[in-house]
C-alpha cells in the first residue's frame, strides 16, 4: 500500500472542525467548515479544497539533530492533543534555486528552524509533507501539520512568530495558517 | 503549465529506438523496441510500461560545485548527441533513513559522485528527474537520463563503472539500464 500520500480535505464533513483560517501570505483558501484527512488521493468535488502532499526523507536534518529530535519528540494521535493547525506553505523561486548548502545555511545557521521547534517539544507534535514533487500541480509546496493540547496554543503562537521572523520565512510566498479542533469523539 | 513532470513510455512507438535493455540490479523492464519521453503524465495501455520523473531542487550539490558544473555542462537537444540512457535507479530504505549529511557523505565526500561526473563533461549532457515523491507508486526512485554524440559511448561506459563501483551504488536495489538512439530525423 502507498501510505505516504496524504490528503487534506478542506469541506462540510471531517474529523477536524475549522476554529479559524487565516491567509499570512498570499490568497485565502476557501472558508470550510471541516478538514479531513486521508491516506492516499482523495479530492473534494464541491465547494471546498483538497490539499496533498508526501511524507518523505529529511531534506536538511543531520544526524545529531535527528538523536536530539527523536529523543524529545512525540507522535500524532495522543488523546489530549484534541487542537490541531494545518498550514500550507509555498516558497518562491529564489529558494528553490539555492544549492543544498544555501538553503540549509538559511534554514538552520541562520534561521535555527530546528533549533527553535525543539523548544516546543514535546507539547507539539508535528508532521510534515512535502507538495513541490507530486506529478501533478499543487497550490503550495509543504501542507504542515500540529497537534497539541488545547493549553499549548499559546507556545505554539510564540513558535510560529519566531519562525515568521526568521530569515527562512522571507523566502516564503503564500501562508495559510488553519486551526482545528478535533470533534467529539 | 505544469512542466516539470516528465513521462518515459516504452513500447512500440517513440522518438528513440531501443539498442539494448539490461537489468543491472533487480528485475528488467518488459522488452520493448521504442521510448517516448513527453512532458506531463503519459501511460501505456499496452504490454510496454511507462515510467514518471519530475525535475526537480538540488538535493546534494553545493555552490562553488554548481558553478563549476555550469559551465562545464551542456544541455540536452543536441543534434549530434544521437545516442541516449534511460536509467531507472531505485536506492533502499536503509539510503532513504538516512539523515541529509550522512547521505552526503555516501554520495560525494565517499563516492565522489559530482567530481567523477564532471570529467565527462561536457560531452555527456544529462537530466534527473525524481519518483519516489510522485503522489502515486513508481517502480523507481530516479530515472537518469543521459545524451551524447556515438563516440563517447566507451567514456559513458567507464562514467558508469566508476559510480557502480562506489559506495553510493551499495544502496542502489534495482538498477535497469536501457540504451537508445535518435529515430532519422
Amino acid at each position: 500500500m502507498f501510505n505516504r500520500l496524504s490528503s487534506f480535505v478542506g469541506g462540510a464533513v471531517g474529523a477536524w472542525k475549522v476554529r479559524s483560517q487565516v491567509a499570512y501570505i498570499g490568497p485565502p483558501l476557501a472558508v470550510v467548515d471541516y478538514v479531513s484527512v486521508a491516506n492516499g488521493l482523495e479530492t473534494n468535488p464541491g465547494e471546498g479544497w483538497s490539499l496533498h502532499g508526501i511524507a518523505s526523507n529529511d531534506r536538511y536534518v543531520v544526524r545529531a539533530e535527528k538523536q536530539a529530535l527523536v529523543v524529545a519528540q512525540q507522535g500524532l494521535g495522543r488523546p489530549e492533543a484534541t487542537f490541531a493547525a494545518l498550514i500550507p506553505i509555498r516558497k518562491n523561486a529564489a529558494w528553490w534555486a539555492m544549492t543544498q548548502d544555501e538553503r540549509r545555511a538559511v534554514f538552520e545557521e541562520q534561521s535555527h528552524h530546528i533549533r527553535i521547534g525543539m523548544k516546543y517539544l514535546p507539547p507539539i507534535a508535528r508532521r510534515l509533507h512535502h507538495c513541490r514533487d507530486l506529478g501533478m500541480p499543487e497550490a503550495f509546496d509543504f501542507l504542515t501539520w500540529f497537534e497539541y493540547a488545547p493549553p499549548h496554543e499559546p507556545a505554539f503562537d510564540e513558535l510560529l512568530a519566531e519562525l515568521r521572523a526568521s530569515e527562512e520565512w522571507k523566502y516564503v510566498d503564500r501562508e495559510v495558517d488553519i486551526r482545528l479542533v478535533a470533534i467529539e469523539r
